[in-house]
């Protein structure tokens, strides 16, 4: 069944380069299979989750037990007193980048179009040229270097901050060296005429001043600290992420609505009125920030709000005399669709064509010596700004200034005003233009407003060729190590096309159409065939239209080009996620995947810890294994036959189903049996009954002795058994009944403070931690390597039971993947604990097991052994 | 603690009639507190809950085996299909309805107009009023009437549709007797002069659409019933619900962000983003239907899309030539937060009467005869219509028409052209008007658009006088039992004293300003006063304006409405739903409520069923127990003493906390040494060691046997034991380990279809029932009053183990509160199990435990224990 389906699409993929499902070696050697070359030598880091689940362990529950309404009030005023402050930082940001950018972009031109004009008369062309170049190349030169100084402020930012909102914890993402890079990295990109927009980096940049100024401390200030640590945590921190990414789209488009539906659709899973409305209030502080403060530089009119975002549309609107006029009918819809179905179809295949060059920039140039990729952004900065100038002076029409259709209104419009002030005559005489030209020499924003409200026609070849050559080069530059943002291109790309269509109906067929709505839509349709975002990006049109008519139209675009583009491949910003190997977790599983449940996803094999273990196992435990979390178990050896004992009911004639009580070792003998017929080196000595014996040698030092159990399944705990290399395979998969989870940062910062107590004392005697000493190192908690051994004495006993999440979500083996999927994805889980019906851990599920590869695989291992 | 913040709020409650909170007897009793008397003779309903859960038992997986991809896709391909039918129809809906105000209201007003034109020449204004009671009365007879038919048709309806999509079933919400009701009903309503709207009804409306066109039957028209049960349970059912009321709101104010928001606002507390999508969708498709048709029917032009919504708000623009002309500056933004201020405390006011006032109705008006309720309606239309009548008459002042300060301006807008089309000049000379009778004489929403957009002034006065009028009139009104929406005369309400605060400000100090912002910001700060809704409510203002510059104002002035409020009391439509007893779930619970446990507010009672149980002893549990799930449990007697032994380690100096495993014995034996200081005859007899022995009488038919057994804790289950009388309490909280969940109606209908097997056959012989089989009944399913028991064999044995949810989610006991309300909160849950360390079921929470009454009882009796 799943092959015919498989195959069904199948025939489709090869039109374009489908996302092949990519899997673990370890999956693949469980069906037999070898991976894509390709995809093979892509470098991939194992990432870690955030936690959004709230641990209310021992030192927390003190916080509690202080706790009235009041305080809880004054925290509650914190927050609005944060999202405000958040708000206005962020609006400040995008006043910054954009004056700056202004001023740079005005110099430039200013100086270079004063050449063009003078030596379109002497001849001197080239000298332009290299004045353009020499400007160009130095300003991307220092956004270049300073991407090369914090890396991961490359690119839009995007994937990263919904790869941050979904749970994943890239290193560096919200850090202040970040913030800065990004917002000076984008301003000089932007200024140094890349194709690049500087609406994603306005995101990333509100999402890291809301993470930075929630904490009141700065790492890199080490002397801002402020005794208020009750937002340092990566839930409260997420809140304020999504606030300052929800400014960020707020500002860059003066979207305040679209802003925090972008934040919901890319981030919480969990809608909370209470942060939506904070949220919407930092969005709408950010709008209007900028918007106080640009109207006030650019018209010098304090107090008036007339200038909502970075990038604005301007008024949609039909002259007053012009009766005739609609910016749409039901009648255009047709050609809207087409018109979606057209962008799906480019939009996908400029995903593919920058999936192709992402991949071969993570072979070919990212592992090479760092300069190579400033070489490589100055190369494009180039080969743009040569295009630039020689389309602009020889493929340009000149072209009448008067529209030829609306030369009776008599009144002369103040934004045609607007409009025509922004156009370039290069060459042309004194009542006609450049066309070319005025789309390439101006900032990209008004290249839009001309496509958008320029009454007068651009040529179809000029749109055509425009299109093309933004196209190409857009798709090259984004990937390029600068902060880029891919919304003004994609929009100018698609506003170009969609002008081309109204052209031609109007010119050719003669339509009585609106040609401002055809670009809108046109750009539209091609935005929407590249991110493939929905809700948020109609609702951010909408608002960047300020005309609310245009919904319908917009809505219906955005669809047809979505649902085009994904039968292809993913949208650009996932298809980036995926290319870093982030384990994203998706909106839902398909329904095919509830075949499998709870029992076949989970990680069986569970490192763990007792109640009260020494100091000796834990640190061999921390120092042999990468899990970031141990459930805390109690052995329970005699459980499970009593269990079957009192499950036999008196009748025997009744079959309760016995499977329902899964047990690790019932589930192990399953696993090992189906896996027996795959060769696989690493599997096969889980399943063997007896791996070899190690040589105990007790000469070594304790951290010697410690790393040599790595392979012992059981490392020596408390109390004190003997080494478990004799057990049985029942005995090693013996029932443990499941209390708590503890997580690895907790086990170090316990040993890290001497948190234990000797054998012959009580657990009563070990020290307490509080709340604040708890989360001091939140979020970069010590290493269990920093940990000095030598301060350690091997035989204390630590009682984790204060500091262990008592009761964290758990789900039975055989719940279906839909609810456990369902229940990870809404409460932002970073571990669940899976816990059959005696109360005993059979195994557990992180974010790695619930991806879509993963299930994948699953299913087909699932489909093979049925 | 507690009692210092009680009283801290306390001091502000006297000002106004603050929200007592209102206690089951059974909690007071335990408190030893006395209910107020008001609170008590309210009659009370017990609601039942949905169930948003999955619940994958082996009817389902046989489903999910036949299910692939293909037909996956066919089932996502269906859902598009009905969110845009709903859409559609919600639309037509709203034109169905605006068509016919629009013909009776223009019949009415057109007919008494010229009689009072008439009648102002020869003096017989008195007939005038006649003619006018005579049409109203009669419209509002019909309304009413309507709603005797089907009394939940009464009211605006959001409180039902907030308490469905909160999880709480209110009988007959969503059928379609219901939706012809309000339909008709508001229609009638609003021709029929009374101060109510129709965009509640229409949200209402849009909602049982949703419900059930999705459903593909109808209960009444039996002969509609189509093969496609997939989306008949709750879970799915809500999405549609959800998606229709959104575009009820999209259709009522042309705003389907705004729709897409109140949906999510007020219901899905799961964020999805396919269903929002969905949902935007509808709402788009249900603004653009009704455009498409009023645009057509209103001004013939077909194809354009002039009219978003059924209340228009016009917009709102400087004149061209004012170049002086800002619609708000910041200074402003210091105004709006009073009014904000204002509205909030108008708002508490408006809904402190309301409240007294359906207390009353709900003590004196409902129990009586059911015309009581036609005579009231009548009554308010009289006294609607009188004072309408003569204050139109008498109170009016003669105005300019033209503007005092715009009058330079030369062209004649547009906009102004319709505002002057509907101004009412009863008694005035030729220049002037009775603004007054403007305001009166006019639909409701033609009074919103003069105040807004009418350049020319309303005297203070008029405005004051119309302000109180319209405020008592349309607080009496609401809550009489005609369909009734609230939101367009609390708009008009709040226009009238915003319009008011624009003169004083324009004319008595001289401030250049907007009137018309003025306005809307008045309404906003009323509306938001009354409703207390915030995102939604901000994005629909918006929205209904197509202004997006109004963002920033309209969201403060709610901010500071709604805070002023909430210091009084809760939204109307909360204390709406308050009144009934509807237990809604807030959004989170206060963080104080986390000193409680899953296992302080559980329900330890438990009534369970085996999986393999007897006829009669299911029939018994089922006819004397309320119940709508029972736990699936095997007895597991010496579990707990093993388990213990189990869990003491080795060494004999570690003490692990033992309370982590609670045990129902344990937990008993706790509540009952608490509740004892507690005089409660109700609670007393299960903390009896020993209740009464009963006569065990043969002779009897099996009836009459069963209901004898309601008395005993556990009835007699299969496999046969003894009647239970003579254990010990450790016996009769035996240890009971979990294995599912088991609804009423599935057991009901297990019994109906004959679903078991005789004691010397094996389970496997017991017929099998299908999806279809098992939500064939849905919604309504049979009663276990209507079985025939005359067609059981009592003695045959019942397997529930295929039938029952096997994983439904848990807690364990030691569970903080906020924890439990968020997984109960978010994934819609109706019952949560509270299973303990070893697989034990110690208790269940349903929506009850969950209640803030209820919590808030708990923590006072948590203060007190402690």
């Amino acid at each position: 069944m799943l092959k015919m389906a498989c195959c069904g699409s199948c025939v489709c993929s090869r039109c374009c380069c489908r996302d092949g499902e990519i899997r673990t070696p370890e999956e693949l050697t469980i069906l037999g299979e070898t991976r894509e070359d390709e995809d093979e030598i892509l470098p991939r880091k194992d990432y870690e989750s955030l936690d959004y689940d709230r641990c209310i362990n021992e030192p927390y529950v003190e916080v509690l037990e202080g706790l009235d309404n009041k305080k809880a009030k004054k925290y509650e005023a914190v927050k609005w007193i944060l999202v405000f402050a958040i708000g206005v930082s962020t609006g400040l940001i995008g006043v910054f980048v954009d004056f700056f950018v202004h001023l740079f972009t005005q110099v430039k031109f200013k100086l270079v179009g004063s050449s063009v004009e003078e030596c379109s008369e002497n001849g001197c062309l080239a000298l332009s040229l290299l004045e353009l170049l020499a400007f160009n190349m130095a300003f991307v030169f220092i956004a270049s270097v300073l991407v090369l100084i914090e890396p991961v402020a490359a690119g839009s930012g995007i994937p990263e901050i919904k790869s941050y909102l979904n749970g994943v914890k890239i290193p560096g993402i919200v850090r202040l060296r970040t913030f800065v890079c990004k917002a000076v990295g984008v301003l000089f990109a932007v200024a140094g005429g890349l194709f690049v927009g500087k609406e994603g980096p306005m995101i990333h940049s509100g999402a890291i001043v809301g993470a930075g100024l929630s904490q009141f401390q700065s790492i890199t200030f080490k002397k801002i600290h402020f005794q208020f640590p009750y937002f340092r945590s990566d839930r409260d921190k997420r809140d304020f992420v999504s606030a300052g990414a929800a400014a960020g789209v707020a500002a860059a488009f003066g979207a305040p609505i679209g802003g925090t539906l972008f934040s919901l659709e890319e981030g919480c899973s969990f809608w909370n009125q209470a942060l939506t409305w904070k949220v919407l209030f930092c969005s709408m502080s950010a709008t209007f920030t900028l918007n106080f403060f640009r109207s006030g530089i650019n018209y010098s009119k304090w107090g008036s709000f007339q200038l909502p975002g970075l990038l604005n549309f301007g008024e949609f609107k039909c002259l007053d005399g012009d009766k005739q006029c609609h910016l749409w009918t039901a009648v255009d819809l047709a050609f809207f669709v087409l018109m979606g179905l057209v962008g799906g179809l480019l939009g996908a295949l400029f995903n593919c064509v920058n999936k192709r060059l992402a991949k071969y920039r993570m072979r070919n140039v990212h592992p090479k010596a760092k300069f190579i990729r400033v070489l490589e952004s100055l190369l494009v900065c180039m080969v743009t700004t040569v295009v630039v100038f020689m389309a602009s002076m020889t493929l340009g029409e000149c072209r009448d200034l008067t529209s030829p259709v609306d030369n009776s209104t008599a009144v002369p419009m103040s934004a045609n005003e607007d409009v025509n002030s922004t156009i370039r005559q290069f060459f042309c005489t004194n009542k006609t233009y450049n066309d070319m030209a005025t789309l390439f020499f101006n900032p990209q924003e008004i290249a839009i407003y001309q496509l958008f409200h320029q009454d007068a026609t651009f040529s179809p070849v000029t749109l055509s060729l425009f299109f093309v050559l933004y196209f190409l080069l857009s798709c090259w530059t984004y990937g390029v190590s600068v902060p880029s943002g891919l919304f003004v291109p994609s929009l100018l790309c698609g506003a170009s096309l969609g002008r081309l269509v109204a052209n031609v109906l109007k010119m050719n067929l003669g339509m009585h159409i609106y040609s401002g709505t055809f670009a809108l839509i046109g750009a539209a349709a091609f935005l929407g065939g590249v991110v493939r975002m929905t809700i948020s990006l109609t609702v951010i049109l909408i608002e960047s239209t300020n005309e609310i008519t245009y919904g319908l139209p917009i809505m219906i675009t955005l669809m047809v080009a979505k649902w085009t583009g994904d039968f292809f491949n993913k949208g650009i910003y996932d298809i980036h996620i995926h290319l870093r190997g982030v384990p994203l977790l998706e909106w839902e599983t398909e329904v095919e995947m509830d075949k499998l449940t709870a029992s076949d996803i989970m990680e069986p094999n569970l490192t763990y810890v007792y109640p009260h273990t020494r100091v000796q196992s834990l640190v061999s435990i921390l120092r042999t294994t990468v899990y970031h979390a141990f459930p805390v178990v109690t052995e329970n050896r005699d459980n499970e036959k009593e269990f079957m004992k009192g499950n036999i009911l008196i009748s025997n004639n009744i079959r309760f189903k016995k499977t329902s009580v899964l047990t690790r070792a019932g589930e192990q003998r399953r696993r090992c049996q189906s896996m027996k017929s795959y060769p696989s080196s690493e599997l096969r000595n889980v399943c063997d009954e007896r791996p070899g014996t190690e040589p105990a040698d007790e000469g070594r030092d304790i951290l010697q002795q410690m790393l040599e159990r790595r392979h012992v399944p059981y490392p020596n705990l408390y109390p004190d058994q003997s080494p478990s290399e004799e057990w049985s395979m029942e005995e090693r998969f013996r029932p443990l009944t499941f209390h708590g989870l503890i997580l690895r940062s907790q086990l170090v910062n316990l040993l890290i403070r001497g948190v234990c107590y000797t054998e012959n004392q009580s657990s009563a005697s070990q020290p307490r931690l509080s709340y604040a000493e708890m989360t001091e190192d939140y979020p970069r908690f010590p290493d269990i390597h920093d940990l000095d051994l030598a301060l350690l004495n091997p035989r204390m006993i630590v009682d984790v039971t204060p500091y262990m999440n008592p009761s964290p979500y758990t789900v039975s083996p055989n719940t279906h993947v839909s609810q456990v999927f369902n229940l990870f994805r809404t409460m932002g889980l970073r571990h669940l604990p899976v816990v059959n019906a005696v109360g005993e851990i059979v195994g557990i599920i992180t974010r790695h097991n619930l991806t879509h590869e993963y299930l994948m695989a699953k299913l087909r291992q699932h489909y093979i052994t049925i």
